[in-house]
């Protein structure tokens, strides 16, 4: 017995199908002329077909749509090329799914500017010649490599790249560290870093401009060898390591821990990319770039988030050797659902977890599917969601288990893995938190670089770095037109009405509304109303606005100093909270493209709010922040945990409703005496 | 098959058994010179025993016992009695347990100062005379009251009073709030208030100073009556109110929600007071007054926390009306861990915990005991504990879910419950946390009370508030000589070493070590580092000092300001981290006297740091303040959620192992292909 009922146009959120995207991929090869490959060893030199996603239908026609006043919107697909024959990179629209009949360019439409082909992502076919570079660099240096780090035949190091690859716009020169052959490769670095220039899409072009061995720069393989040789270099000398980073228990179970099991059958479901829950209902989604997201999240049938999503997730680096000095990742420009893999059961999610698969196109040949991507399940939280028991008098007990669903997924972006939830309370709550799990980053242990972290193996330093994770919130509060509010407390020195010559400091209420972009644009390090709230102008039964506050839950250090020139392509990150007036062209915070092209970055956030529209009665999209400063330690190893190491943000009502909607829950007990 | 064993010795800690209480009481009873009642009327002018409770053993003491170089220390319990007959209070230490042949008057060691009778908790005595002078009262308003609330013989009011009693040391003059006698009454005030002045001990001196009807003054009844027969007030015309307070559920179970279960069996165990848990190993106990603590919490049996306890619950409100206008309610002085009542399996626990029953003596003829008061259970996180998934290199799966013990009471102190955790998880991280649920405290809502809150119901206030608590951490890293060590990021420009011409800005780890307790005070509302260390000097396997990190997760409000009277009794709420010295005197940062005499504290934790001792290599605690602001809405009715409204510490172990200890779990599962 489901409170809600499923609706099929949540479809107008649903990823492409394995169909639509061999659809559009088929379309695309038709245009004999653009000369597109889609083969995965497409050279950096060809035209290749890097990309296909959902292309977001327009709000107001997704809302006509939805809202039973305007006809399905035509089903449209984004589609990147990197054209590397003519130097440059292209995004289409291609249209109407499923059967494709016309495309157009929206790259100007997008980005106000051409994008460069050296702002592209490193593809597969590109790592495959950077890999042959690689073998042939090394074949020149066997003695070296045997010696110091026991290369051979059956022995081969791993690479780790920094990104940015560089310091300008148009740099392609990348700094890549070498591991051990290991589990975990990325908590073994060897010593060795190489900076390999593959700016050109010729790779005939490419070459080695610098190498890092202890801790020793030279300029050629040649002036190492050279110098190793002549004994003027401090060797490393090869022995094996122990194999810290394994993850294979050492322990064998005594018995399985505690398991979460439903009573009868599942409260909630899920049809398509449609799920209910309770009262709630929600369309959901994974972007290959952008990840997890859902839309149009209703509760009690109302409308209140028109789009959740995770937006970017930012690392900035420290450390005296460049593999790890310059670093500051971008994973959208990576792909954060991208690697959202197959979920284990009982371990990511419990065992009795609904899993859904995915299907995506980025950087394959055909589309791929992946399977138990997305879980989907009920959970327990252990603890009342709200309670009171009264002996003074009414004696009675009154109180509900906090059961909420969880959506997630669990995305290994190389070292990281970083866990997604959006949890739908009882309350008429939604929270998105992230956690962080995996390897971290490390370098080679050399002098001075204790600097910027701390040791956490042999000759192992794990790097100081920041953690930023931006969510975009498009909450709806009864309709488009809001306003974004501020609440907090204030001592106001009073007289008491019953003896007025005397004074107290008394807590009052201080309500604000901010009513331009700049103004709601809440910097770190500035002092922020306690409550952030994204209002309508109608009232509750109490004669309040409704609204939804924010809660911001952040750890973060501090973001990248506005004068690096690197700080543009993150600049969502100055801001705790950043409100702006909702537009279709200004989808996303971050790009495919800010990693690779980090200095002109195709989105730079600050510009959303550089033209300070008025945020008065407008349809309002809120940029939330969170994330957390890892300070690496020995308890890194081999993994971080998820303990302590997120952030989250919780939509909460605030005079929404005219009182608790879990009042309403069946999951309600009551006892009275007697 | 348990990983650790019990240890008897946890009973150092163990609260007083139910036969000595009683052996305590009979002890106190045969100092007839002292003429000490026990009856639970006993007259505010006559002696009560009002409670007895461990008196906790010295450090040294019980740690020389625990370690095996010392005897079994001395029980002793501590007794408080109120002498009404004399006018002041005292306490006793009474031992040895559990057949008391001494005791000792301990007032002036551990307050150094007198204790006058008006600090004393209003007991059940004292109320059941505030009821008859109250009743009294009524009877000459029979007519207003029927009138404007249908009072009468079946139909009282409820009360809710202020506190503090007045505003300078001596008063006890409480404003009286009432209610309707409904399901929670605390959301259901009349608009009447009443300042009854019961200063005396004896009750026939009590007297109405001021009454409040419908946002108007009177001085005395009879002003009230005059003014109200002649029309110079506006009425309050009864009529008869919804049942919003209600907690009965108002739809039947659709089924039921997700359960926990153990597959096998527990995979922890009680003994006496000793919980034993994986690594982990812990005494417990629960103070009347303070509420839930841990000592001697080991992980691996190494002993890393000595004591983590609720210290206080205090709340600070706004208001135009004088019951809620100076509230600033410091629980402890009620008794925190007194209202530990009987949990409810299934709705404050899962069902399949374990219950502990507890005694307790505190304002009763005879020792407590309380049913299932406290739960102990194994939690499944519903996430990963840690997790990686590799696919470029060594493809392989390893991860573990996050089971946790979880130690819980609940106290439901008045209006409000407060939920308290301890839970210890399996990478040696400890988390104590709060949340609150149950009624808001409202007044009456009469012009101009706006500012102070949010309408939440017809006529109803919920008064803005704020919610600080304090929790005592006494962390022995490695022994008792320890160091208060901060970490954080910061960005120094650095030239590139491969390109010295080109400078970038780089994060680096800023370390600190706070040498004294006033520098280790960390003030709200000032730039506190990141990261707070209580370090050992001895270092781990990686040269680094072994520490426990605090990590504070906090929403507090503004505290009182250091001009009021009152903000002395509450002086650990300046701080949200303050480091002290640790010394057996300094044993708790509230007291049972600060709510009463709160303008002449008898504990003011901030003269534990006006010494401003050096905290280098030495036995530290670790004061830790979390809390949020409440500025109440609609969707408090009828209870408060605990989602969002919460706070809590993370200690977290940092460089205190080699690596995570949870690599050595059963729990961790690895996956490799093939
Ligand atoms: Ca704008
Ligand atoms: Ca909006
Ligand atoms: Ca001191
Ligand atoms: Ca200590
Ligand atoms: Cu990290
Ligand atoms: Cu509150």
């Amino acid at each position: 017995p489901l409170r809600r009922k499923h609706d099929k146009r949540s479809l107008v959120f649903a990823d492409l199908t394995r169909e639509e995207y061999l659809q559009v991929q088929q379309y695309m090869l038709t245009l004999k002329d653009l000369d597109i490959s889609t083969n995965s060893l497409t050279k950096p030199s060809e035209n290749f077909l890097f990309l296909i996603e959902l292309s977001l239908p327009k709000k107001a026609d997704a809302l006509a749509y939805l809202d039973g006043k305007g006809a399905n919107p035509i089903r449209e697909a984004t589609v990147v090329v990197f054209y590397g024959a003519q130097g440059y990179i292209k995004e289409y629209v291609v249209a109407p799914l499923p059967y494709p009949t016309y495309h157009r360019d929206v790259t100007m439409e997008r980005y106000k500017t051409e994008l460069p082909i050296t702002a592209r992502t490193v593809t597969i076919g590109e790592y495959d010649l950077v890999f042959k570079f690689l073998d042939e660099v090394f074949s020149k240096m066997g003695k070296i490599l045997k010696e110091s780090f026991d290369v051979g035949p059956n022995n081969k190091l791993q690479m780790f790249e920094q990104m940015p690859r560089g310091v300008r716009s148009g740099d392609r020169k990348t700094w890549i560290s070498f591991f051990r052959n290991m589990s975990g490769i990325y908590i073994h670095p060897v010593g060795f870093e190489v900076l390999v220039n593959h700016q050109s899409v010729n790779a005939s072009a490419w070459r080695v401009e610098r190498l890092l061995y202890n801790g020793q720069y030279f300029d050629t393989v040649k002036d190492l060898q050279d110098k190793y040789d002549k004994g003027f270099v401090k060797k490393i000398v090869y022995k094996q390591s122990p194999d810290y980073g394994s993850l294979k228990p050492r322990n064998k179970p005594l018995q399985i821990g505690p398991q979460l099991f439903y009573g009868e059958f599942k409260r909630y479901s899920i049809s398509n990319n449609h799920v209910v829950y309770m009262d709630w209902s929600f369309a959901f989604g994974l972007s290959s770039l952008t990840g997890m997201r859902v839309f149009d999240v209703r509760f009690n049938d109302e409308r209140i988030v028109y789009e959740l999503s995770v937006q970017e997730a930012m690392s900035v680096y420290g450390s005296l050797t460049p593999g790890m000095m310059l670093t500051k990742f971008l994973d959208s420009s990576i792909g954060i659902g991208r690697f959202a893999h197959e979920l284990v059961r009982g371990v990511d999610c419990p065992h009795e977890a609904s899993y859904v698969d995915t299907y995506r196109y980025i950087d394959v040949p055909a589309p791929v599917r992946v399977r138990n991507s997305i879980c989907i399940f009920e959970h327990s939280m252990g603890q009342p969601l709200r309670r009171h028991f009264s002996d003074f008098s009414h004696t009675s007990y009154g109180g509900m288990m906090n059961s909420a669903l969880v959506f997630r997924t669990i995305t290994a972006i190389g070292n990281y893995d970083y866990m997604w939830d959006f949890i739908f309370y009882q309350s008429g709550s939604v929270e998105a938190k992230v956690h962080a799990t995996g390897y971290i980053a490390s370098s080679y242990l050399v002098d001075g670089n204790l600097k910027y972290g701390h040791q956490v193996a042999d000759k192992v330093l794990g790097n100081i770095h920041t953690h930023f994770i931006n969510f975009k919130v498009d909450l709806d509060v009864l309709g488009l037109n809001n306003y974004f509010q501020t609440k907090d407390m204030e001592y106001v020195n009073t007289s008491l009405p019953w003896m007025p010559d005397h004074y107290a400091m008394v807590p009052q209420l201080v309500e604000k509304q901010l009513k331009t972009e700049q103004e709601a644009a809440l910097h770190h390090d500035t002092k922020t109303p306690r409550y952030l709230h994204i209002a309508s102008n109608k009232t509750n039964r109490w004669g309040h606005q409704r609204s939804y506050r924010l809660q911001v839950l952040s750890f973060t250090g501090d973001n990248l100093p506005e004068s690096q020139a690197e700080e543009r392509a993150m600049s969502w990150a100055r801001y705790k909270v950043a409100i702006t007036k909702r537009k279709d062209l200004e989808q996303t915070s971050s790009s495919l493209y800010n990693q690779n092209n980090i200095w002109t970055p195709a989105v730079d956030f600050s510009k959303y709010i550089a033209d300070n529209e008025s945020i008065e009665n407008e349809d309002l999209v809120a940029w939330v922040t969170t994330g957390f400063l890892h300070i690496p330690h020995a308890e890194d190893i081999p993994n971080t945990v998820t303990v302590g190491n997120g952030g989250g943000i919780l939509l909460r009502p605030h005079n929404y409703f005219d009182e608790d909607p879990s009042i309403h829950s069946a999951d309600g007990v009551y006892i009275a005496p007697g």
